[in-house]
């Protein structure tokens, strides 16, 4: 497998075409944004961490049947995917109401929901990202009612698996954000990442959040709480 | 029938009990807010105004089979109503893009949806009466599966009957809100208003404003906007 061009640099990893036109080479990166860019940073080892993390959960979800876009590790920051095309929408499922959540519904944070809950938000930096429903994602054309009846099951049943996981592992998933991709024969696979950046993952017995909020929150130790999530996920980096 | 106590009292009506436990009062009133009571005025007899168009409305949807809450004009800006508890979502119906929707998904005002979108935000001045997909409501308890859909099915209708309405009165209906209650035995009910406080109105030739953009965008001649509006629906008011 060669490493061709640079097709997408996005905030956290960088997408390179292969001389395989199935497969793609995703490279994480150590540069950290939030609040849709408007802040800006780099946490140390992040690349690596988030390669591993998501390298771990992406084979885990394949074991238990959820069909991904992940082949193999390539490097220490390196992964092999499958090609697909990216829905444009990202699909957050939360049991506990954190960050944009509680804000809109006006719930203490930590409150357990009695139900997950299941959004979409719209993938476009020039608009915030905004929270669409079925309604606004038939008319953007993005995505079919049988497609998004899809994207909350799957999202519900990855909920259900990750959640068990990491309860054996003292985290809390709090919530989550996934993205889907296309392949060429139209099937719908789970694509990007499952990582600290794109999760809300709490110590279950302190509360201590392991995850981008520390970056988000100024809360220091941001390194730190990224690679107890990966000890607690068996993937320790050994040098 | 006999005006009681002042039960609620509301930006634009203020709802009386009645000597007849199953009836409310309702008094419309010529005060205008905007962007969640952050914009305050008065529109000259907006009162009378928005009671005589909504009495018109809710007769028009009574006669094309849409059960409603409203009983009978009682004078100039009050009418009596059926008693619902109302179901705290708006539950807004657009054909054209305008406002947060021309924000949220980055359309130019006026562009035409193809097709009608149905969004509900859930009615909380404090939260800035946030946007709510179905899961958010579900976790909130205002509402079963199976009454957003009735809701849903119910906005889509009554689009249908007063877009072709307004059609032939040369207006044009971007958008409007709508708020339903349950009656005691447990049926949906249309209740609430429906003016140019509550709906887009554009004139079908010039585009030009017929609603309540007209105050919220100090664009003038507020007033009479709204009695073109009720000169169009052929309900002037004779002094």
């Amino acid at each position: 497998m060669e490493k061709q061009e640079l097709l997408y640099e996005g905030k956290a990893k960088k997408i390179f075409r292969t001389s395989d036109p199935d497969k793609y080479w995703v490279a994480y990166k150590d540069d950290a944004t939030a609040f849709n860019g408007e802040k800006k940073g780099t946490i140390a080892g992040k690349g690596t961490l988030n390669n591993r993390i998501t390298s771990i959960f992406f084979r885990l979800l394949k074991n238990r049947g959820i069909d991904n876009h992940f082949l193999e590790e390539l490097s220490a920051n390196e992964q092999l995917v499958r090609k697909v095309d990216i829905i444009p929408l990202e699909v957050v499922v939360r049991n506990l109401a954190a960050g944009s959540l509680a804000k809109r519904l006006g719930m203490a944070e930590g409150t357990a929901l009695p139900r997950p809950v299941v959004e979409f938000y719209y993938k476009d930096d020039a608009l915030g990202d905004p929270l669409v429903n079925h309604s606004h994602i038939k008319v953007l054309e993005i995505a079919t009612s049988a497609e998004l009846a899809e994207l909350e099951q799957k999202g519900l049943e990855i909920n259900e698996i990750l959640k068990a996981y990491l309860a054996e592992r003292n985290v809390l998933l709090v919530d989550f954000k996934l993205e889907f991709g296309r392949t060429e024969d139209g099937r719908i696979l789970l694509a990007d990442e499952i990582s600290p950046d794109t999760c809300r993952f709490w110590d279950a017995k302190t509360k201590e959040k392991l995850d981008k909020d520390r970056f988000r929150r100024d809360l220091g130790n941001v390194e730190q709480a990224y690679q107890e999530m990966l000890h607690r996920l068996g993937g320790d980096i050994h040098a």
